[in-house]
């Protein structure tokens, strides 16, 4: 079988450990395999199918011969060696923000819209992590029935923010249950047994960051630029997985009922409908999975109009790590 | 100054505590002062004005004489024991859910209804606590605008469960960052960096019993009982203060800056209104505080008619203590 010189650019963060355990667990053709990030980390050792590899400083040359990247290590280092890698061929999928605006540059979920991948070497853009979850249960909505409106209040863990704000919630939270004052590095507020719906810096239209993000991805993968979408983004005090409360009004008249049979056989949902629809998952139950899970699926007002329902997932798995192996593997047909 | 033999039922739980700093912060005109809770709790010493009251089991008879009763020991207890005290004469402000179903008893935030409170006697029902801060915040949409649909999305605290949970919060913190195996007491799921969309028992349609409750009595506040309203409850790993993402459409057109011109001066709304329409409130500020904060006041689709805020506020407070004390007041012509 083919093989792939392979890179991982971030691969000491949250989504670059992920991504080295996905390759493996997936058994990705991997030829040679070169592990980088910041200087600070250079010298650390990762294992990777019974072989420790060290991390390295990234620099342009120590990029020669790969073929397959995965970046994660911030918008800067992606506009900076993305490109060099794309004009030589090799293909590259980006787990940061920096292309997804572009619209020359394809934003791949596989369940959606693999075939935008397919066969493509150069730059493919990663969604935002609470766009996948999102995306994945409502474009089949969509397809069938139309959106009129949709909106939006997530549950964020922290491990979107990375390892230090993993950190930050585990000193804090100690320190709250021993009495000690909070210390705040990573975040504006304390995390601690608290939220807050400021994830990124505010436009001048009110909006965080990530609700730019998600109102901006979701309209593309939803095909729809006017589609009315209201988000609110909020930081809660969770290690990992994000949670999304969503409702939406459907064009066409339809039921929870003809919903939960359509999601029943979505690619990459898994629905929970237990027959008193108050099945759900939460962010601990989702943990290293693989799903996104649709649970709490119900009618609401407007009658056969509205429908709302609980999303969950492991947002540095199909949020990011899984999503990106994914694009690599339909890129280069495998699987 | 007239003063009032007042009783507090579920004196030593989290709203009971709360109530007993109340009316001492605000001068409440106590005359005699009985303190009930569960034969569990009898005998329990809390301080009043510098003096310190038995805790008492509570019996029919132990109530003679009261003129001014909180409950806030469960429906079961309000049920059984609030008829007979306003077949008495007394004012009874009930804070659990026994009566506010109840079209012949009043149901009383007292910025918004408070005339259905003056002079009365007999049972006032205090509404929900999630219920107060959204009403608060909507209800002068409603009568300036109109409201068409309104999306709610909850971030709510444990001790809106009571004391039991927020210790259950602790231990499990504490468990979990010391690696040890988690104890489920009160709650269905893990709460300890976790959370889940499940307060209350779920009915036939899907709701949770919060979610029912919200919707019930928003509706009853807003005058329309078949206002589109749809509710996701969800509880979150706080102690104190509930928080809530909140999308409207208004029926007719307006904007943030005219929306944020009458919250300004909406009474017990504190507007958050930095410039750059980024200030916001958490339930760690949140805490202790009598205001019900609105920040975040957006503009968002469909143009002029869409308006989304976060709301946060002292689910001990305004949430039900302060309220049910503000209650009394206007009943009883004070302040």
């Amino acid at each position: 079988m083919r093989k792939y010189n392979v890179a991982i650019i971030g691969a000491t963060g949250a989504v670059g450990c992920e991504l080295i355990k996905i390759l493996e667990k997936r058994d990705f053709p991997v030829g040679e395999f070169r592990l980088f990030a910041s200087k600070r980390s250079a010298g650390r050792l990762k294992g990777f199918k019974g072989t420790s590899f060290a991390v390295q400083a990234l620099d342009a040359s120590s990029l020669d011969g790969i073929e397959v990247a995965f970046f994660s290590a911030g918008s800067a280092v992606s506009k900076e060696f993305a490109p060099i890698l794309a004009s030589h061929g090799a293909l590259v999928v980006d787990n940061s923000s920096a292309f997804r605006a572009n619209r020359d540059i394809p934003l791949v979920i596989p369940e959606v819209n693999g075939y935008e991948a397919r066969g493509k070497r150069g730059i493919i853009a990663n969604p935002n992590c609470s766009t996948v979850q999102l995306v994945l249960a409502v474009e089949p909505i969509q397809r069938a029935w139309g959106i009129e409106y949709l909106f939006v209040a997530t549950y964020q863990s922290v491990s979107g923010t990375g390892g230090r704000a993993m950190r930050e919630l585990r000193e804090q939270s100690l320190a709250h249950l021993e009495g000690r004052p909070l210390e705040k590095e990573v975040y504006p507020d304390e995390i601690a047994f608290n939220l807050f719906p400021h994830i990124g810096d505010f436009d001048s239209e009110g909006l965080n960051l990530e609700e730019r993000k998600i109102v901006f991805e979701t309209r593309r993968f939803l095909r729809d630029e006017s589609l009315v979408l209201s988000v609110t983004a909020v930081r809660v005090p969770v290690f990992r997985c994000h949670s999304e409360a969503v409702t939406l009004i459907t064009k066409k008249t339809t039921t929870a009922s003809e919903v939960a049979d359509l999601l029943r056989s979505a690619p990459g949902v898994r629905l929970m409908d237990g027959k008193d629809m108050a099945s759900y998952s939460t962010p601990r139950l989702a943990e290293g999975r693989d799903e996104v899970f649709v649970g709490r699926l119900r009618n609401t007002l407007p009658e056969g109009h509205g429908i709302s329902m609980w999303i969950v997932s492991d947002n540095l798995r199909k949020g990011a790590a899984l999503n990106a192996v994914q694009i690599a593997e339909a890129a280069l047909g495998l699987g």
